[in-house]
């Protein structure tokens, strides 16, 4: 199991489409500049606040224990693994300032001198908006207390980039769209979402494939929409566009069944059979086998596809065997994992070729 | 099992790199034209001759008990059948005064009226030259009886071909050859090859590439040597071709283990997952295994390998399946069957992914 993808471990609701909520609120501290001008005094400062506000509920906030981690103390693979497990972005992991705090459950996830000052995280497996959303309301009340965090009565939360003012918040759910995308429908749906205020993009694709048929879409307004309705809203999308994908897959399945039988199966002998395997090549066969799931022609739990996707990124693999690897180290290690664990799940659910 | 390919239930000599060895002996009776020249009476002639041996020796030739098939008499898809398990030759499967005398193991074939009045065969697994040989020369003397066969003293036997002339004898011998064809070794191979006064050329392929890296082997003088000359010269080559592949091999194995492994292991994933397989790739995919068993990666008896080589091809596989398919329906069928009989086979070997 993956140390830093807790999230990973349950199968969330419209499953396999959906495969995780993201909740995220951007906050300030009053009386401090933003941190892309602060000096770092400051933002050592920011630091200590948290520290200071999470010591003083004796680790806690709310009913969650919680721990600080102070990026630059952490292994450069750790915090590198930490971002492909997707609980802290790209940029944040080379923050010289950056700290993070960390729910045991790992469900909230604290950026502390991000693009702000604080980014309260909660990641949760499936679709769950408003649960995502409450939890990271009650961090953000334990955190706010009387009044730390800048809010202005017009415009709302403060925040260092223009688009995050008001709200502060982006909801983000990833989604695996597979038959959308075989059938060439994906990219009208893409242009869709835009004209209902929210965004869509490939994940982890270079250029406009989005590798492994993963897709996030996000709330691109932050202001003039109470969270609950922006929540609502894109809500309500994300359940359109799964109807239709699950829709489609049906349609596929009844019209050229042995076809997506031969993929499916396929890119799971393939996965167990091989002895060398890159990321690129293990996202695309463990689509295929998700695909598999969600046209119910194999019998596997979809959150472990979820951490293979997440175990498959070099660091994070890396981190899990404990050791450096070079690119065919690596390749050799992952394919090595995967097929274990995917023989072991198979097992257990009597699946198989 | 395919009923026409007996041959593929034993393990021979220098197996898996040596598929299958052919001894064809080709002989012509006196007094009647070349089958190219006859009239349909002279050849309906040969065919009762051969029935009048085989019955007045109560249905045997020497210890081999033995039936007649008229060919227009079989079912089209049985006579392509014949010759895709290698029993037959390919322009034969529609001569209309064809018939074949067949011993009940399979080990001897004798086609009536094909390029000459009769062409004894004898086909085994693995290298048998000598038994091959023998097995020919015995049916050979039984049919000749007292001097029924055409002989002169100066040339040898007679035959419609004058590179048939002299012993009349052709033996070739099928070899599994992935590493000298990987590692680009295969042409100087052939070439030498030639300078013997021997002929290799690929089988089943389209142009040069040999589809499944099988190669035949072949003498191509008959005249001014005893058979034991050309038998015991052809066997010296053999031995050393399959001596350099398996050096080859063990040298490949070495310096890149993880990679052979991995090639043998995904195809090995293909041929279990594929729902729909067509015969190019499944000959690909063999090979791949079978080199996995010459590498000692994977623990089958080849014998299975070259069975399911047969029993890939079209007409085989309709017959097996006892039903006329069109092209997606023989993939669909050959996918299931050669997944079937592989998994068998690797379970009782205890071997799989």
């Amino acid at each position: 199991m993956n140390k830093w993808a807790k999230w990973t471990e349950s199968i969330g609701p419209l499953s396999p489409n959906v495969v995780s909520t993201r909740v995220r609120l951007a906050r300030n501290f009053t009386g401090l500049p933003f941190p892309g001008t602060m000096r770092t005094e400051q933002a050592m400062e920011v630091v200590a606040r948290i520290h200071a506000i999470v010591a003083n509920a004796q680790g806690h906030l709310g009913a969650k224990a919680m721990r600080i981690l102070v990026l630059p103390e952490l292994p450069v693979t750790d915090r590198l693994a930490l971002v492909e497990s997707h609980l802290i972005s790209p940029d944040f992991a080379n923050k010289r300032e950056g700290a993070v705090a960390l729910a045991e459950d790992q469900s909230v996830v604290i950026m502390v001198n991000e693009e702000d000052h604080v980014r309260i995280q909660c990641l949760l497996a499936g679709l769950q908006l408003e649960e995502a959303w409450h939890l990271a309301s009650e961090a953000d009340d334990w955190l706010d207390g009387k009044g730390n965090f800048s809010f202005h009565e017009d415009y709302g939360y403060l925040t260092a980039c223009p688009t995050n003012v008001g709200t502060g918040l982006r909801a983000s759910v990833m989604l695996h769209l597979p038959v959308l995308t075989m059938t060439n429908q994906i990219d009208k749906v893409i242009a869709t979402i835009g004209q209902l205020g929210l965004m869509a993009r490939g994940l982890y694709g270079e250029g406009t494939q989005a590798a492994g048929h993963m897709f996030q879409v996000s709330n691109q307004v932050t202001l003039g929409f109470s969270e609950e309705e922006l929540i609502r809203n894109l809500k309500a999308v994300i359940e359109q566009i799964v109807a239709q994908e699950r829709l489609m897959t049906r349609n596929v399945v009844a019209q050229d069944r042995m076809r997506i039988l031969d993929r499916v199966h396929r890119s799971l002998g393939l996965m167990l059979g091989a002895r060398v395997l890159n990321s690129n090549e293990a996202m695309s066969l463990l689509s295929d086998i998700r695909l598999g799931v969600s046209a119910e022609l194999i019998n596997l739990p979809s959150n472990v596809l979820t951490e293979l996707m997440v175990l498959a990124k070099p660091h994070v693999l890396q981190t899990e065997c404990g050791e450096a690897l070079d690119a065919f180290g690596r390749d050799v290690k992952r394919a090595e994992l995967l097929r274990e664990r995917l023989q072991i799940a198979l097992q257990s659910n009597e699946g198989g070729l």
